[in-house]
């Protein structure tokens, strides 16, 4: 459904010689260099001009909602209504993705999945797959079709912040219990055994824990044999924000946009998108190490490192939104750092 | 001289339970929760207005400038003449200091605090303690008046941020060398083996830290009698523009200013100013974990936690430019974020 171009890695001494001839020691801004390389590969096209510049246009937030039948089984602090209840958070402003993307100059937008029951409302984008997914210890969360609508969705989404000149796409979520299927989807994209891939979300008690990794044994027991490829994995463990998760990082890396993904559930969602298009992972930045147990591994899979590391454990696209300005920062030294030759400083080095 | 009053612990309780009536899980913002009530703390006065608001207000970045003497003699990548390109580099705006105080909105501050020679410029302040420190493996880098005389220098410049309404200020440095005195202040304030305490600064080949290694040995006895109270260690082993971020901490601190920690060398000064007055504490933030061996050591001495890890290795106050969207959103979630009452979402946790 999408085919995702590899970036341009030709002009890839270029982009190094113009770094290393900026004002500082060889490899002083550490991670910001490596993420301008990323971003000159992704912008700057097949012929090398020294006087192009990087750019952050138009930056949106898509917060993805959803519901997960597995919820109602003990596996979160909170019920399933709790999802819409922070929609409705996100829509008057209140929420904390909310504020930092006010703060950061992130366009919002969220988007309903498949929540409970539906909210009316003009902020609120309807892409609704469902009422909740079925609990995926028990059947399937939904079928093969119900994913492919999911990924039209997503396309539509990144099509309309396109379209309206975005280049940058931060993705964020909400969906009480999705921890529950991004363990699931590690579990099977990576082959581990789901008890190693299960953590406290947002900070459930030793009984909660207990039970959540028995429902999610149970659920790689139910459908192991259906989960050899990634389309089955998303309809069998998924949740219906994550595959609009994972359809919007194909979807944007195929229009060469920068896709941040935030936390645990993003990177479930990009571990299913660089299995069926490999050439994502050039479009991917990551803007968060969480504390979930498991994410470290699915970053090192991914072969990742996290710009920050705050011990946030809220999703919404929060990691994601404060991550902006240390991708711009990469942006603009890149855009703007005086040159040795132009500084008159020895470059001596 | 100076005389540091601790913050109000008074309202920790109200100041938590307003963090905790946020919508979000117990503890869910990590570090940006612990960043607000350090913030509370220092600004909220003594009664508890639920409708207080934290602010950052007029932000600056102060960069402190100075040679050193041991820098002739084989310790740095770049002879001492690079601290005055660098400086005349950052009065032209070009280098990486003022793409991120452009970008993040800091005024920029560039004071000569010593270099070899004077450069007569408008944008940088002359707050001279002399042409570059004696070599510390042969002699004091200073009188102690001289320390003084720094002390003064830096009230004078924090006190006029200050009066144009600045409460945060951040603090960066260039000195070619001045790993060399700071590693050495490191030693002698936490009673290490200097040894510990060198590394590469900007990135040193084997032969150069070894010698960087052996004179600081040499400076490490030649002064161990004299170094037994702060100023003395800074009059012995400091260098011009570590003495002034000294005393910019601590003046800062005594107006209740926020004081933002940049790297290596700004944290071989707080070690001097919590040393001189321990509440200076409470006004700190850390903004980056340097690769600098030692580093963390001295961190962990004062019980610091850095906002960021980007692999930086450049001083100037990079870092504490970077990290101040991560402050300002701490000071955010606490003004803007709904409570669970007010958006009705139902408090499960």
């Amino acid at each position: 459904m999408f085919a995702v171009d590899p970036v341009n890695h030709q002009l890839d001494e270029q982009i190094q010689h113009k770094i290393d001839q900026k004002t500082k020691p060889l490899g002083a801004l550490g991670e910001l260099e490596s993420l301008a390389m990323q971003i000159a590969r992704v912008q700057l096209g097949d012929t090398f001009d020294p006087t192009a510049q990087l750019a952050i246009n138009k930056p949106a937030m898509l917060v993805f909602a959803g519901d997960h039948g597995i919820a109602k089984h003990g596996v979160s602090i909170a019920p399933s209504e709790v999802t819409k209840q922070m929609v409705m958070n996100f829509a008057s402003g209140g929420a904390a993705v909310n504020v930092f993307c006010r703060q950061m100059g992130l366009k919002l937008e969220v988007i309903d999945c498949g929540m409970l029951t539906p909210w009316d409302h003009p902020s609120v984008t309807n892409h609704r797959l469902g009422s909740g997914t079925q609990a995926i210890h028990q059947q399937p969360a939904m079928d093969r079709q119900t994913v492919e609508q999911g990924f039209l969705f997503a396309r539509d989404a990144v099509q309309r912040h396109f379209d309206a000149g975005c280049n940058f796409i931060a993705l964020g979520e909400m969906g009480i219990g999705n921890t529950s299927p991004a363990s699931a989807i590690m579990a099977a994209m990576l082959h581990l055994d789901v008890k190693e891939c299960v953590g406290r979300g947002t900070g459930i008690d030793d009984e909660s824990l207990s039970i959540k990794r028995e429902l999610l044994s149970q659920a790689m027991d139910l459908h192991q044999e259906n989960i050899s490829d990634p389309m089955n994995v998303l309809a069998c463990l998924g949740g219906f924000e994550i595959v609009q998760m994972t359809g919007a990082i194909l979807a944007a890396a195929e229009k060469k946009m920068l896709v941040v993904i935030d936390g645990f559930i993003a990177t479930s969602a990009a571990l299913v998108a660089v299995a069926l298009q490999e050439n994502c992972k050039d479009y991917l930045i990551y803007a968060h190490q969480s504390d979930e147990q498991g994410h470290q591994k699915m970053l090192q899979s991914l072969q990742a490192s996290p710009l920050l590391s705050l011990g946030l454990r809220l999703g919404e696209g929060t990691g994601a939104a404060l991550s902006l300005p240390i991708v711009q920062a990469a942006v603009n030294f890149y855009n703007e750092m005086a040159s040795f030759e132009h500084a008159g400083v020895s470059n001596v080095v």
